[in-house]
């Protein structure tokens, strides 16, 4: 990396545990680019202060995961749609002193979905009812698919979800099969989780496609899983490598590259 | 350098026109000491709102500079004596959230006048009345030169200054010659006044010793004719490098050898 220079944007992210990722993505790609920004990650237990900041220092751009997403959206000026669809926010930008937020997440879950071309007639069971789910429930009734059942413990927001938009909502892993399994809860994440496949062995043999929002690692025991059966698969690195390229042409104006997403994804995970 | 991490500390400036000079002095030794640190210079038009930022984010030290180093004082937590003495700051630490204000200009200027050794019982005229001329008004005083005067057309804030400290004030250059000439404004630095000669011929020639605090260029018309008629200079780069060196000591607990604040202000001087 060139030394760094007063001129140089910067970009940020917050987060109570920041991971090491959009760092590495973003600078990775600066680098590669030859790009006059860097980019940062912090932590913060005031996020007032912290979107001040971001204001009063002409910070660029700021990447904005838990637990600050929804947070985050009295702070800002504008809200685009696909933060506004599941007001959760996990992208600001800052054009002059105007916030304008975003969520790549829902995009990139959307894009992906489009790109493998799944059939929107298929069934689809969905485990999770946070903040991510939010994002990838909608992007699966963005893209058309009608026959989605979410599993989730906690009925309250398991079935507020569902209900928005016009889904089912079980409490518990129904028997019956499903084309496309997908998980979005902790479950096969490192940590205490890690261990633990998702979803039953019955209904990864059942589906067509098995697909982990999980991250880190990406190859969690339902990828696994999904991949030693012969399954279609989309893994979290995928989504996230993607929302970051979202992000990165929303922070630079410049576009990139399935070539270049995937170098800086690469990267982003290696260390 | 290193790709950026999560993990490093972020140190910053805040000024009306940046420089690049803090941004490529720090980072030049944070490089070479393998420090996991980076260094911006940033602007604003909102100074509570970046000082808020300071904090929710963690900025580990700001440089502070014109026209911030008074209207931060009510934004801090502790001033040290450095900066109480002269009610202006160009240093904030942030120990866990506890802003700490110093100012290491007259602390340098301190230091460069006693690593010169030079004879407290010479005659200054020190021309200038604002910010900087405060620091080292404060610091001829702070070694124990009894016999300054200062020259200055702001006779309000020259007679304060010179009051303050018992020393004598002039609104025009007096004919007397004086032992040690000082120029604390910006006559000879860069732009407008970049040709003017901060002291009458005869001064210079008179004098032993010439002081210019001008950093850019450090090479002013001032220092170029006490360098011509072989005088004890003391130049603006030498200040600025000095200053930056405590900063760098407050903000990374490193200790700096005389030898690496020489090359990093080489390389900060060298665009």
């Amino acid at each position: 990396m060139p030394i760094l220079n007063k001129d140089m944007q910067v970009c940020m992210s917050l987060a109570a545990r920041p991971s090491n990722i959009g760092t590495r993505f973003h600078n990775f790609l600066y680098d590669e680019l030859g790009l006059n920004f860097i980019y940062k990650a912090f932590t913060t237990t005031d996020l007032e202060g912290a979107v001040r900041g971001i204001r009063a220092l002409g910070i660029r751009g700021c990447s904005v995961s838990m637990p600050f997403k929804e947070a985050i959206i009295p702070l800002v000026d504008v809200m685009e749609p696909s933060a506004l669809a599941i007001e959760s926010v996990n992208t600001v930008v800052n054009d002059n002193g105007v916030l304008t937020a975003s969520n790549t997440d829902y995009e990139a879950v959307e894009l992906l979905l489009d790109e493998r071309r799944l059939d929107v007639t298929q069934s689809v069971l969905l485990r999770g009812s946070g903040g991510m789910a939010k994002a990838v429930v909608a992007a699966f009734r963005g893209v058309g698919f009608e026959n989605v059942t979410i599993v989730a413990r906690n009925e309250e927001a398991g079935s507020a979800l569902a209900s928005r938009y016009g889904y089912a909502w079980v409490a518990d892993e129904p028997d019956a099969p499903f084309d496309i399994i997908v998980n979005v809860t902790p479950l096969g994440m490192h940590g205490d989780a890690a261990d633990v496949l998702s979803f039953s062995p019955e209904h990864i043999a059942a589906a067509s496609t098995v697909f982990d929002v999980v991250a880190f690692p990406s190859e969690t025991p339902l990828i696994a899983a999904g991949r030693a059966a012969g399954k279609n698969l989309i893994t979290g690195a995928e989504v996230i490598a993607l929302q970051a390229a979202r992000q990165f042409e929303r922070y630079t104006g410049v576009a990139l590259t399935p070539e270049q997403v995937a170098r800086a994804s690469e990267f982003s995970r290696a260390e």
